[in-house]
């Protein structure tokens, strides 16, 4: 399974997604866009969606974040970045939009069959992209819940789009309080949504990089979660696609 | 699919359970117990087990609660039957461990890899038998989450056993407050255990004859809900049973 290099404009930024596609079979595929944690378009995010390519037989596009597959590697440099783009809500949807029409207008994939799922501020990604498109789930994993169109109100933009958000117990960065104004919001807009919490189960749960930074009460891989979360996404992809 | 009427005694009661088995097949098959809602044994509950059995291949035996297959039809009749059976933990448990020894007895069973799930408070059922045996899983849907050995300090007693509990966000019954307690106690003793909420759901929401109570607000069939749990659980046995 190799990667196709997509490169596209947005928000001013020049992308360069990886796009992978199922081997053989005739006809349309439904697409997955995959956004990437906080820190940029990393091996993780690309290692996923060549999964939902070669195991699920989707069309899957990693999108790129900040450019050129700018990675940060501090939290202290991105955590500016993504306070800036969180408060500029229409650089932030253009970064989500573009990708999805450009996977649409892909050869071999059906457009009204699109989902996204992301890995924690990209978990963020797919619940935006569901307040301003028809995809028809949004998946986040250790995703944060605090999603700008959402706060200010705009639940019912969501059209359709099945939601689900899994959870570490234990994430510090997506604590109880977060989680219940989430539930309210989606709930009050009648919107379809699902949340899974773990226990014992911190931050970047489905991320072996997460290791590497030393502060396992905070960021830690769990091979149990990882597999529960990516079976349940399994299910809910073909639930949304029928 | 046909059931075995499988007769027992248990806490003084003569219970008369239904067991399922898989067509076909050599060797071992899974077990997995089936505890009906609070009301007894019901078709809801058998149904279940000669789906575990047909789809899954499992000898599944669902369990009788009342003794004789009685079924209690109001609220207020059930509810003091309930306080006094969890006030008993001892009586509760010989309901709980006697069937799991004779499932485990039966031929074509692999002693070894048992689970249990259950229905409302046969969900209550599957977690507290998860306290005083080596059950792989215990799975409640729409259960009751105040476990008497859980409220006892017995979570300790959960010896590799994975819990997993989904509830309707809506359900009266089962309020955030209850769920947040179960989840503290667990996590304490770190347990493994899992939790799905789904929004806009109550209880019941995996039987239709809930709806014939015309009490939509509190109990109501989802039909969407019941699929996605019912997943969810065929994946966690998968996991449990290896």
């Amino acid at each position: 399974m190799s990667a196709e290099e997509l490169r596209y404009e947005a928000d001013g930024l020049s992308m360069n997604g990886a796009l992978f596609r199922p081997s053989g079979g005739a006809g349309k595929a439904p697409g997955v866009l995959v956004f990437p944690e906080a820190f940029g378009l990393s091996g993780h995010a690309i290692e996923r969606a060549g999964r939902l390519a070669a195991e699920l037989g989707y069309v899957a596009l990693a999108c790129d974040l900040w450019g050129e597959r700018r990675q940060v590697t501090s939290l202290p440099e991105v955590m500016p970045m993504l306070q800036a783009l969180m408060g500029d809500v229409g650089g932030m949807q253009a970064r989500l939009t573009t990708p999805l029409q450009l996977l649409q207008a892909q050869a071999g994939v059906d457009a009204g069959r699109i989902a996204a799922i992301g890995f924690c501020f990209g978990g963020t990604c797919a619940f935006e992209l569901a307040t301003c498109s028809d995809i028809k789930a949004a998946i986040g994993f250790h995703s944060g819940l605090k999603v700008p169109s959402l706060a200010a109100g705009g639940a019912a933009g969501i059209r359709g789009s099945k939601i689900l958000a899994m959870i570490g117990q234990d994430d510090p960065a997506i604590p109880p309080e977060t989680r219940a104004e989430f539930i309210r919001v989606l709930s009050e807009a009648g919107v379809d949504w699902q949340m899974t919490l773990y226990g014992g189960v911190v931050h970047s749960f489905t991320n072996p990089e997460a290791d590497a930074a030393g502060m396992p009460a905070v960021l830690r891989y769990d091979a149990r979660a990882d597999r529960r979360s990516w079976r349940q996404m399994t299910g809910l992809l073909a639930e949304a696609f029928g």
